[in-house]
């Protein structure tokens, strides 16, 4: 299967340099299979889906896509190339503080009336105009009079492509993480598919990230028409895949999570072939028993819970060293939790202040 | 008048040290006067506050004091000592990227239900009542079992103090800025006692600011009442100063705006003394009308319009130069806007990237 | 007078774009003319440059220029394009901390054997195999086995196509500066023709900066030969010219230094006109009597005395407000200096840690 | 053994909050015993230093300690603390950029005066003269009329104390390292006590850093005297224990250094058990040999050579990949050295600029 490579400006530096961001396509053989849009490195230091994908095309070039895939590795340029020593500072525009996946655009239909002017068409045809009408919504925003700021410039554009795809993957890492997913309510039977053990099932609202963007407003007009008596199934997929820790490239693990998405793929009909899921075992938890557990107080930090594991209440989170304090019962503080959790991620840095946000925890784990 | 002093931990650092916010209390003489609470440099780089509060202590001391004053300057030492080169890197938590002007926290009272259950109370002891919750509600916060971010400990600290208060001053600069405050719809009449031209009349709403957390309650408490047939007035006041540019001190021009809350207080009955306001014009504009202007391109950037004064239609707000297309007619590109304005404040570099927030101006500026 | 545009490229970018730096060349028409490089912005926050160089390249456009004149604006583009917060972290390379004028290639020509090797050479071929060896020691820095560091890499790309030139000028500005000059002490007669008030007199030597970079190496040779009983002047004349503060750009003060510019290549014989310098005071001073002065405590400043104004012993230089401090005398501390001086910059912030560089001050000024 | 708790003021912010770092005091029992200091941590990522100097406190709690050992923990607060994004940004000032560890004063002692007005002196005579100069000379500069940079503030108050002593150890890490040691060439023969497996063996010379600023003025005090015929050891020793990496605590690991460091104490007479060294290998390479491989290209970095392994020519070091070139051979540059090294360290991020540098590498290792 071969592909076609093209280029999005997204922005312009001080100097005039243009930021660009590369597309490559896989034309499908069949116009009725789904379309997919797939993007990495949206956050500047999670790099990690640009080997995915690059594992994901060697694949593809070799298989039968049915329904056309676009990926859009190096989806920020700003965010990539941000440096602050030694690290990337690419989770927020360093202008104004605002996190890159915060940054997509709010429809904000008012499905009611929306409704009440399409209802006369048929399924096929109110996807086709409401989909129209969401990559519209994109461009006028992109055109605005008084003009649009970098990053929503930079997330509209990315999203307007989306919101031309029935599947939309959103490539991601934590800082230091194993491999989870956000799933909305309505589609998690399908987090199976993909090679990662553990899965946040996410509310359908809108919170600022691009899974969201897209669907939300489907869900929302689902859930408008079934109140109208109107069933008609949300039409879209999107899932933010979180790959593991940030700052980090491995191209072997990179081939496992190309499998994983080859089998979600595969099991949507836009790939020709069968591709089986891998054999693991599958966890999820609900967002609202998703814990951060932020540090009771400033010092250096030992991490001690192993990373999707399975901790018990009252044993070893991390250590707290406070040499300032040798010599009194503070200098070495654990730390522990009050429940039993699985720790997904912790923050990047091994010294914190008071209040840093130190592990993300999934309570009321079970198994999919 | 004399005062006292103290000090409120607000959070600690890697090594341990302790991040303490000076706080300066004059007690005023009658208890039924109203109490205040201002504070300033919430922003890091927004230093002006502090000389303001400076200047107004030196007149408080002079002062009949009525009511409770309490000032807190330099109130976010995160933010002030966070350099990044030469300037401060204080308007958002260098961790997190979130602006430190919205971690205030969002009572989300159920006006209903509370009224409900108090509404037997005459005005004074529901006053009380209220108040006692909206404490009581930040303290829960602070004590929340998984810990409190490191901006909201900061925040929702200062936002116990302010509950406590009846007026609110929270003391901010622009960037690049002329002098401009925003005020409550409900309140706006007031703003015609501080030393400041240009008034922005802001929506009832919470949006994350202080003054907003600290209005927001009572008005939506206010509301409701009306509702049930009970009149009863927003029982605070809380407003935004922005006090001119950032990463600037001036004690002369301090004395001006410490003259305006003099007779902002002396209006409010705080002081036994009558102070008038300054004798200027007063202008002032909807939230809606507030416009910010994105740079259409990147480049280096030539400021030309004058903060604070109209701006007609057409004339030249800005030049941006791009050497890189010298030879071209790109090499010049002279920015207008097509309706008349009040540029309020421009970006704080000469540099920017296409989308950079360029400057914020006021339409259909109307004089109060 | 016609010109042409090239670009340079300097480096890469984590996602894979190329940096590049314009460069414009105008064609003398006289060989025997010297030739000019001219830079700016190599520190990204020093903007004004590019404006200078904009009205210098229109000068020309229109004059006789006889000797080749080299332009590069926007000279690095990594620095330039390096936002945080709200203003250019230009200054130093974001990753390692290294100030950019500090990364220019130090030859350490061995003059001695070098000259023992070319003594039997005329001055124009001694110039020219001299010229010729300090081009090739920079290209073999560029292609070193180990690579080199991307601050070196645009520096001695800089700096190679500034040895093949006669006259070099590095346009930068001060954080907030009145103008002024870096002058090698041979050559400080000439100071006279720019527009600049002030001249800083400096040593011979090399500390990192293109202007060190490229009048050293002639002038230990020319030293060496004297000691060898040959008179051999200097070849090369290297500035770096300070106009100004940093993220600041206005195009009609830039016609200024652009005239200047135009009255000392008009002396050197670069251009065929005559452009009168402009009539001014000038003052210089030795870098031995430019004092650092650092900040004795921490704390807001408010900047008192005018740059580029004599300030006399005792008088106010700056205050530092402690607002933690109200109620003691060390709530306001009035800095002042026991001898005469002339402020020539300030700090960019309006807070400083203890240490911080205050002020920078020339003592014993003289009339030039 | 009982120690005692001091805290020296190295510093202020902003605010006005003091930067003090605590200082640990274990008096030894016999005067003629080598004194000891200890610091870590004067690069704010690199805290591993500090659960070291934790495990070897807890050690000398029950030692025989004979000659005083001073331990500074969290040596650099304005470092430590210095967050930026997720990660520590302590390796430079964030103002001006300048290397933590490059502030140290560089005396310039001139022997061949010092030593004609002191060689009546005694061996122990002379000691304590020369240490007394030194320790007079850093106060000297603290005491500068136009003050001290904040960078020289703090390094010139720890060198200070760090002459009193006749050991100085400075605990640091690398980006991602694996543990190795600074050793000076007249001391290599010591590196075998400690438990780290690679030594580089410096020249005697200064070149800014803590260790140098110690040994230095002594090592040239000795080769002056060895010209005038009298021998005279060097009377110090100082070295750089790189850790292991960055933003890392590993409190079991630190047992292990804490060991090394008591090996090397017993060895020198610091304390009266006998400690023995770890049984492992140790190798050394000399500085010259010590080589930094830039990144020939912008991109994301797979690192494939395992530090503190010998890998030999040809073999892969890193993978470079470059998403934006996919279709083409340039998507994935495998990199090699071509001689046989091991590789001690590597870039902390997994994306780069072109000459970033990416690799330390010890070329013409020996066995010590």
């Amino acid at each position: 299967m071969s592909f076609t490579q093209s280029s999005l400006k997204v922005g312009e530096l001080a100097t005039g340099h243009e930021l660009n961001v590369p597309i490559f396509r896989f034309r499908g053989t069949d116009v009725e299979a789904p379309r997919v849009y797939i993007q990495a490195n949206v956050h500047g230091a999670e790099v990690q889906g640009n080997a995915v994908i690059y594992q994901l095309m060697q694949r593809l070039e070799t298989a039968n896509v049915l329904g056309d895939v676009v990926l859009v590795p190096l989806a920020n340029p700003l965010g990539i190339n941000q440096k602050s020593g030694e690290f990337t500072l690419g989770r927020f525009d360093p202008i104004t503080g605002v996190n890159w996946n915060r940054e997509y655009f709010d429809h904000k239909v008012d499905v009611e009336v929306w409704y009440a002017q399409h209802h006369h068409l048929d399924d096929a045809a109110l996807t086709h105009a409401f989909r129209t009408h969401l990559i519209a919504a994109c461009q006028a925003r992109l055109d605005g009079e008084w003009g649009i700021t970098s990053g929503h410039q930079l997330a509209v554009s990315l999203q307007k492509m989306a919101h031309d795809a029935d599947i939309v993957l959103d490539l991601h890492t934590g800082p230091k993480s194993c491999k989870h997913l956000y799933c909305p309510t309505y589609a998690y039977e399908l987090a199976k598919q993909f090679s990662i053990p553990y899965t946040l099932i996410i509310p359908n609202d809108f919170g600022g990230a691009m899974d969201e963007s897209i669907f939300c407003p489907w869900w929302q007009l689902s859930e408008h028409m079934a109140t109208q008596g109107r069933s008609f199934a949300v039409a879209v997929d999107a899932f933010t895949l979180e790959l593991g820790s940030q700052e980090h490239i491995d191209l072997e693990d990179a081939k496992q999570d190309a499998h994983g998405i080859m089998a979600y793929l595969s099991a949507k009909g836009v790939i020709g072939e069968q591709v089986l899921p891998a054999e693991m075992s599958r966890f999820g938890c609900y967002l609202k028993d998703y814990k951060k557990y932020h540090a009771p107080l400033g010092g250096m930090v030992e991490y001690k819970a192993t990373l999707g594991e399975k901790l018990s209440a009252g044993q070893p989170l991390a250590n707290i060293l406070r040499l300032d304090k040798y010599g009194s019962d503070q200098v070495l503080t654990p730390l522990t939790l009050p429940l039993d959790c699985v720790p997904i991620l912790h923050f990047a840095s091994a010294s914190v202040y008071q209040g840093t946000e130190l592990y993300k925890v999934m309570t009321n784990v079970f198994e999919l």
